[in-house]
């Protein structure tokens, strides 16, 4: 067998135990509307990200709170119906902002934050948020782990730091590619490499 | 009962069960001739910390690796035969050193960086760590909780985002307090607050 067909049978047979953990870092999302107040022009796809059909953009914001701000934060496309901002607890001490544990999407009553970009700025009211960590499968994948979308279930992790995250939510679709993600501050605890990989407990 | 008796009385119930959490945030300890350098003068005890005998100093440092610098970070006492820098690997990726995860005292062959007081500057060759996380028992406590010095076991937290830390590590002396020592991103990775317990896993 050459090199392709055996790379892709470890693949395969890993995907059957393992799901890869993957850490993102703050980001946010936005609307049409606000790319074009942004950035003056609809988002630019960079490169591809591991869930179909979503990309980092090539455009970057500031992104401020009441006690500080960072500078150079990832955009993801494609746009959105309302803004998300995604940050680690971390980074809400930095920022001076509490963000909520929440699913994506979930984000009535969450804080707001200001967007610099270099042709305007916004101010979101809401939309602040801890994403709640999550595991992305595809409903094969899931029919095989024997689990339903929105299930609690517990991940371990095979890595540096090696522990067992609770209160992990499962979503399931068939634009997914099976992932954990995790948000810096949980890749640290853990002590995360890329690559690395956890498994569903039962 | 009177209020002391009952909060006394909590407490001794809980202690049989839980252990404490607490989170470490970044800190240096030095040696008696590296305060004389730094300060001019022996630390000066500002508060006690959980630990019997160890207490936060009056004296703050400025941290610095090659990517970045951290102002005003605690200096804990008292003073070392070896200094010691115990930060997180997210303060590792500010300052551009990546810190071996360690048990403290172990410092040989990891990482140096430099100190900056109000009178002068000490570079450090090595001992900048990230501590493996452990649990401070007293033997009566080990006892009861059948742990063994330098035993590895699991620490299941009652947090806002749960989790089951892997390889913990027990540390046991009378002259310890009862706590679970994490650092700031396993205390956010689990959603820690001030008070909150944890409890070993059999």
């Amino acid at each position: 067998m050459d090199e392709q067909i055996l790379n892709r049978l470890t693949q395969d047979i890993l995907g059957r135990i393992f799901i890869e953990l993957e850490a993102s870092a703050r980001h946010v999302h936005i609307t049409r509307e606000q790319a074009q107040t942004l950035f003056g022009h609809d988002l630019t796809p960079e490169r591809p990200l591991s869930q179909p059909g979503q990309f980092l953009a090539k455009e970057r914001v500031t992104l401020q709170g009441p006690n500080g701000k960072f500078y150079n934060v990832a955009v993801l496309g494609p746009a959105r119906k309302e803004a998300q901002v995604e940050i680690s607890l971390s980074d809400g001490r930095v920022l001076g902002i509490t963000p909520p544990i929440r699913q994506s999407g979930d984000i009535q009553n969450t804080p707001g934050a200001i967007l610099v970009g270099e042709a305007g700025t916004v101010a979101i009211r809401e939309g602040v948020i801890a994403a709640q960590r999550h595991l992305h499968l595809t409903p094969d994948s899931a029919a095989r782990f024997g689990v339903q979308d929105k299930q609690i279930v517990r991940l371990q992790t095979y890595t540096a730091r090696p522990l067992i995250f609770e209160d992990v939510i499962v979503r399931i679709s068939s634009a997914f590619a099976d992932r954990a993600h995790l948000d810096f501050d949980e890749a640290n605890a853990c002590g995360m490499q890329k690559g690395d990989l956890g498994r569903i407990l039962p």
